[in-house]
């Protein structure tokens, strides 16, 4: 009989265009369910917890599928690890419910965003954090983050040219750290994201940083419901998706 | 008139075999030499610190090049970078006296090592920290790095089969220090190191935190000039020249 099968996957997102297969472009959808498929015989199609962009990572991406499968759901996840490429490995898997669905069962996801400030590159990071070229006040952006806590119509931190059935979401928490001297991470946990959204926060809290944007002007950039009061998007290879809550 | 420059890098390693040119593959030096040589119009040669193996990062790497040049020597760094690939990027250039030597005048330099503890691979640190599965102990991995400071024959910390003038070295300096939960960062300054001697104590020093071999036992260990007694040599891709003490 048919199995629900829950996975939880770590990536690192530089080779690949994305979680969701697309045409002419390796997607890490494509990748797991090829190695799945080889794993347990059969045609495997996986449900994801969200699409993640170009050059985004994850740290928890979670998804499902169903499956008759001679492996223990639970050790599914070890064994799938010799046919994944090294930038992707599964670290957890069990059976579910019937009911349970990778995206619509989700309560609230995490995603966090690493940046530092130097004037010139870290080579090594430059696939894993943002370099930012000047120095970043930690106290401003954490004034900042508070501005976004609470249910909003978050139009001003929406990529324009996107049309979701509502723009209302709950962002229910959110706040910078600082990991090392002058590196940062931002974590933002919320019910749902726009498009390009954790991004565009992550523009907008370094430019509070940087002085370019006032750290206690988040609610009215809310308010304005105009994407142009917001930041920039900040780049794709900063982003993590870190935790989903079902 | 010729001038002496010094100039220092960081570097990924892992899409190069190492510092030096060598036949057949692609080192770091032929790189900067070629960048170098289309920034100044002329043949630059570069001395550099050390050789690096293939898959191991600089944060701090020093060499140094002589050359006539209309651009300020403390401006060449800036100037370079738009001519490196961006796994490489030029820190810090300025002119020494006709006497520094980038390799001879060096006093000392800091290795760091990281690693980490994790039943599964973190696919987003597979090319910057060696992965070691079990828990490791912080104290006793502390412990077994004090044994390695002084001065003494390191010969059970060198890869066999190569043979130096002298196998005396002094460590000046060793320890580990915990940079997050079960993330490790070994350091070893020293006035010279043999060859895979920083990789050897790495091996060795997790070893202790494995409890395989006995924190207490480094200096016999060095005692016995017996390489088979020291741990297995870590993987490249965890060490950083830190930094080079002129």
């Amino acid at each position: 009989m048919s199995k629900n099968i829950f996975l939880k996957l770590q990536y690192d997102g530089t080779n690949y265009n994305g979680w969701q297969t697309q045409n002419n472009a390796v997607a890490i959808q494509d990748v797991v369910e090829n190695a799945l498929s080889s794993l347990l015989n059969s045609d495997i199609e996986l449900i994801g917890c969200s699409r993640t962009d170009a050059g985004v990572h994850a740290l928890g991406y979670c998804c499902s599928f169903k499956a008759e499968t001679p492996i223990p759901p639970e050790n599914i996840f070890l064994a799938l690890n010799s046919l994944l490429p090294d930038d992707i490995r599964a670290v957890y898997s069990c059976e579910k419910p019937e009911n349970f669905h990778a995206r619509y069962s989700v309560k609230s996801k995490t995603y966090i965003y690493k940046f530092y400030s130097s004037l010139i590159e870290n080579p090594l990071l430059r696939n894993s954090e943002w370099n930012v070229r000047s120095e970043l006040d930690l106290g401003k952006m954490q004034d900042a983050c508070r501005g976004l806590i609470g249910t909003h119509d978050f139009t001003s931190f929406m990529a324009m040219g996107s049309y979701p059935s509502t723009t209302v979401r709950t962002i229910f928490d959110a706040g910078v750290r600082e990991t090392a001297p002058g590196h940062y991470e931002l974590f933002v946990t919320g019910d749902g994201f726009l498009y390009n959204m954790v991004r565009i926060i992550a523009g907008t809290i370094a430019a509070c940083g940087l002085g370019k944007i006032d750290s206690a002007s988040v609610p009215e950039i809310i308010e304005s419901k105009d994407r142009k009061k917001a930041g920039a998007t900040a780049p794709a290879h900063g982003l993590y998706l870190f935790e989903v809550n079902y």
